[in-house]
């Protein structure tokens, strides 16, 4: 059972709720089909890797005032120039780039995920805490059928996780205290951000965010809640 | 039908969306019952109206910046201490006050509502654009089934309606030309608001909003729809 207290559950989006890595890959093959000889032998799961590498740098760019304000959609979009020449693709229409870069609103949520949260949704406030911007999140939502009761986002604070600003923000709106919101995400870096701001923590691990085979992110607690999986953590949490 | 372009539909809420004069009274009266005695013959009705009377000049004071930034519960709440006076009301516990604060999170949506929205959203991205803050909306949403996509605010922007950043808002997340976006309200005013913004309107009557036989709001077009309520506003525009 979770603490009492909990009324709202933030879940971490990229690698938590969806899998990023086949939804860029399947977007970097989908252009390669339409693209023909240009494209061919492009490794779009190694692709998908290294455009992923580029998002914490990046982040940290924006957090350390080395460049304005930049949503997640417009770090992408920068990144994919250098990943492009990386790789070896040129020619590519603005239009294309595009489809790249809204790859990242057209991601699969894990097999869990849809039952997992409409289950805690009878009992706690449910929504997105990402880094992702509000409108990739709502169009990821849309079409991947997430119940989520609001969208909630670093583009609001303007700043990104682990900045204490982001997890903060559903409890201000709601006036709860910290400890009265937990974060959910595969990653302990983020839930120890969340805890350094006083939310309670749910590890759930997704040993395939990085491909079968890929690393691992150890459960470097503590943690309040371990879940295999939403479905789980619905059971843990008495939803 | 709708311009081709519009993609996101934004709603009015109070008026447009729900009955707030229904649900403030039905608080008004669960409270008399509970309280007995104390509360007999307060007219509900006439304290709601009045209640919704002091919104518009109480966000004045907020965007005179006579007062400083304060969210609709806020404001309400504010406001409650010299209605409370005029009816008649002594000795309400914070707890009770809280109760009535909170009444305008839990207003029932006109029954058209839900059917429309469900329609509308297989087409168009649907967002509340209210003055109500945040957790308001949110609470309003999970409690009556409003299939909202995302929880838009004027809390989010810190102004109130009819600024036009508040119906800028959706655009530019969604890097959205502003008539790509439509307003829907039961308000002339709000339509005007949205429209000197660069957005298209729908204006959808309540006659109801100020009870039977209540003040009525003149449909001073132009608006690019007008419809009798969501379900008529799905038709029109194709969903």
């Amino acid at each position: 059972m979770a603490p009492a207290e909990v009324k709202a559950l933030l879940f971490d989006v990229f690698g938590t709720t969806v899998d990023w890595r086949s939804g860029v890959t399947r977007a970097g093959e989908e252009l390669e089909r339409r693209k023909g000889e240009d494209l061919r032998g492009v490794d779009w799961a190694a692709f998908a890797d290294a455009w992923r590498a580029e998002y914490r740098p990046s982040m940290d760019r924006v957090m350390r005032g080395e460049i304005p304000w930049t949503n997640l959609d417009g770090l992408h979009r920068a990144s994919l120039e250098a990943l492009l020449r990386r790789f070896g693709i040129s020619e590519l229409s603005e239009e294309e780039k595009e489809f790249l870069v809204c790859a990242w609103h057209r991601l699969d949520p894990w097999p869990d995920v849809v039952e997992g949260l409409r289950r805690l949704r009878r009992r706690y406030i449910v929504a997105p805490l990402s880094n992702g911007n509000v409108a990739l999140l709502t169009d990821m939502a849309r079409r991947a059928g997430l119940p989520w009761d609001l969208i909630l986002s670093a583009e609001w604070v303007r700043r990104y996780k682990p900045d204490p600003a982001t997890y903060l923000l559903l409890p201000r709106l709601f006036s709860l205290r910290p400890g009265q919101a937990m974060m959910v995400a595969a990653h302990p870096d983020d839930l120890h951000g969340a805890r350094r701001a006083g939310l309670r923590t749910a590890f759930v691990p997704r040993p395939l965010e990085f491909g079968p085979g890929g690393p691992t992110q150890p459960a470097e607690g503590p943690f309040d809640v371990v879940a295999e999986d939403f479905v789980e953590l619905a059971e843990r949490l008495g939803a």
